[in-house]
């Protein structure tokens, strides 16, 4: 492994961690808060040790796979130790495992939160906490890639290791270029939302952590009762950019460059529009006909069923109702939709819309193979023949997918909650939504379980954001132990 | 599709079910229960029907791969709707959906029952029920090739589709020796377990009854509370026989061929035994641990968790203790053993732990794929290496599995039942198992479910014991109405 670039990279994390941590002081500036001290210390000692480590330069730039995948690993896990220390430090979260938990479950877009009061935090924390939203949803690795010079095949790895979904598409031949377009086209749509919050009449402060929280998907709310006390319009907004940000934002500039045949010919755009059409409509007949909707107006049902579908479906978790005390199928759907998640290529999580499609055109193709043996026919997405490999890929990361649901769903067991809590807590951290159902559910938080369960779901946020692998490399020996991991490269 | 060759087998099967029909008449008249009247009209009637359709043979012998998948699912099909018939018309249970499902049950070797009160039935009907899984557990499709003389391809295509387990491999070079061997190995096995119940004294009713039950690996037992009323020394007979028709029935042709070193090469078997004692262990420690054990024996734990253990994997469903009232792990164990299943070429159900053993390779060279590029290692299984195509095979079926489960998920909801209740009625349905947890667990039973969620359970019964596609290319258009389907065959 190339250690010194890895090193590097962190070094290069850190210092953009002090910048990001920097607004939450202006925060503080503004509501007269000392927390501001805290976070100003905690940047300062994030800038200076990010530039003790990039003192010196790697010389060997050449980077494989893997150290792609224990480059963002690595990285992702100092983002969040160093991101949870001022929540520690200025008191607002009493434990460093509960506040590492929150800084985790906020780089990750998860948005499950262990505060029973959210409201008690400080007007810096609550900043924090859902900017750690926008930087996680397209990554900080993607934009250290926009902002800073690399070689070679340090961009792709890094881009490929960090960017959720099967395959990872340039939209421009340069990586650095393709980088730039995402985090703008990221930036306008944000700053479009927090100026129609605004026209709504929410304050700024609601209007930029909320928009945060929707642009990473993430779920974090400023408020206990989430997005519950705003408006009918302001909800709408949430919903309709929930859903926008659950978009391959390849297909965002495919419209800049006006190829809108390619944009209609996306399998994963038209199946995603489609599964959220069909759950609401599912979700609307079944809360009037249990009786759950009784004395309520049909637009308010829509509303409700609109904003928790596509808040569940892009794994964001904002609510504006207890969904726990739906009908068993409408939570059910909602259940189900935690584990499609949005499209590959968006700041959601989940296992994403293209692998559900690649996989259910695979389940036929069998099908079809026993009528008709003779006729082999190829995959195509989007009009195009699907490499073989792709195919297989993503049969195995189904499974390894199910794999460690298994296993965190045997740890989470150990606390004794219910069936339906445990398994609702670790689909909603594992597809980093946030709220689960029962003790769980968006009404609850994670307070209660142990800090082994606590762990376990840090991991499982932390795996389902970085798409499994380069989480699970780090428990592999070889990667450590091999000729590889001698000092030549240091 | 060779329409009149299905036909035929249909026809074949139904003389098979008439002969088979006739026992419950001999035990209606060791009781004198006027029942066996019923029992042997239907036999005659069935009788009767087969031999009116084998009366034209077929004059073509060709027979593809969806042949054999029709010709399977309709067997299964008309097999279940007549053994229901004396069920209802005896009245021993008044609704025919409800004798259907209990049929199903049975011949799926499921052991999910509708009934309330077990103990009520005749003693003819007790029979039958039981017997449908002895008939169930091989395969009935097995034993007509083993005794009725077919041409060509038809064997094996027969074979495939009623065999459970990714590959199947032929014992000896001819079909009919193969499934001849078969037969004899289960004979041999059920008659020297009703021997040893003998030993150990139980009455020979219910030697038969649950030995029919532990050899199909189905659950029917004719007493309400399943096996828990007998002595230890029966339950560990019983615990023993489970694992051991879970076991692919290769192992014992090997055995009686002394060929041991192929039997330790074996990954299915060393895994399944792994996985056994791994659960077993986990659930007594988790037992005494959380006081569930507190003033009861070591060995009655040991007892207990053996059975319970042996019961959920091999899918065969009885049950000494309610193992609703364990602790969260121990359930949540239990539940994940339901999926893992049996081994395959077993009479036992689940997703079989030869494919959980692929897909973990699959999944482990994923990630060396990673640390390696370079290095393409090829997955090996007993020591042979794995065909390409039966490792993707196992993906597809891995996901078409859960999309099955999935659907079937949504149509119980609608029921109105909790989570867990429908997630493992599901789960148990699914995998051949029997009882699930809260209100389909040990104690309780499937009576409640509204029509559409039983019938949704038949499907799910008969799909997983069949490996899903014979039963879903009946709903492939391109089955019925491609050119095949003209009357040229017929």
């Amino acid at each position: 492994m190339n250690i010194a670039l890895i090193f590097y990279i962190i070094g290069r994390v850190l210092q953009i961690e002090a910048v990001f941590l920097l607004p939450s002081c202006a925060v503080a500036l503004s509501y007269g808060e000392w927390q501001g001290w805290v976070y100003l210390g905690v940047a300062a000692a994030a800038a200076l040790a990010g530039q003790l480590i990039c003192m010196r330069k790697p010389k060997n730039m050449t980077f494989l796979t893997r150290d792609g995948f224990a480059a963002v690993s690595l990285s992702w896990l100092v983002l969040s130790a160093v991101g949870a220390l001022p929540l520690r430090l200025c008191g607002d979260i009493r434990s460093y495992t509960d506040a590492l938990f929150e800084t985790i479950s906020g780089f990750t877009t998860t948005g499950a939160s262990i505060l029973t009061d959210v409201e008690a935090l400080s007007y810096s924390s609550l900043f924090w906490r859902s900017l750690t939203h926008w930087i996680g949803g397209m990554g900080v690795l993607v934009f250290l890639l926009a902002i800073v010079p690399m070689h070679g095949g340090t961009h792709m790895q890094l881009m490929r290791a960090e960017s959720p979904g099967p395959s990872v598409g340039k939209l421009v031949p340069r990586v650095r270029s393709t980088a730039k377009i995402l985090y703008l086209i990221y930036l306008g749509l944000t700053a479009t939302e927090v100026i129609l919050l605004l026209c709504g009449g929410m304050p700024l402060f609601d209007s930029l952590t909320l928009s945060f929280g929707t642009a990473g998907t993430g779920g974090f709310a400023p408020k206990n009762t989430s997005v519950a006390g705003y408006s009918p319009y302001l909800q709408w907004v949430i919903t309709i950019f929930m859903i926008m940000f659950g978009v391959n934002f390849n297909i965002y500039f495919l419209l800049l460059m006006r190829r809108f045949r390619d944009v209609a010919k996306n399998d994963e755009f038209r199946s995603y529009l489609l599964i959220i059409l069909t759950s609401v409509a599912l979700i609307v007949w079944n809360l009037i006909r249990s009786g759950t909707a009784i004395g309520m107006a049909f637009g308010d049902t829509l509303r409700h069923s609109a904003f928790q579908v596509a808040s569940i479906m892009t794994t964001t978790g904002f609510s504006t109702i207890d969904f726990d005390l739906w009908p068993e199928l409408s939570k059910t759907i909602l259940v189900l939709l935690m584990f499609i998640g949005a499209c590959a290529g968006s700041t959601g999580g989940g296992l994403k819309v293209s692998r559900i499609v690649i996989l259910c055109k695979n389940g036929l193709n069998e099908l079809r193979s026993y009528v008709h043996p003779r006729s082999v026919r190829k995959l195509k997405m989007d009009g195009k023949t699907l490499d073989d490999g792709v195919s297989r890929s993503v049969g195995v990361y189904f499974f390894t997918y199910m794999l460690i649901f298994t296993v965190s769903l045997l740890i989470l067991c150990r606390d004794g909650m219910n069936f339906s809590t445990n398994f609702t807590a670790v689909a909603a951290t594992f597809n980093n939504i946030g709220p689960g159902l029962s003790l769980v559910g968006p009404t609850m938080n994670y307070y209660s379980y142990s800090a082994l369960a606590k762990y376990t779901m840090m991991f499982d946020m932390l795996a389902g954001r970085l798409e499994l692998y380069p989480m699970l490399l780090l428990f592999y020996p070889a990667l450590w132990w091999e000729k590889g991991f001698s000092k030549k490269h240091l």
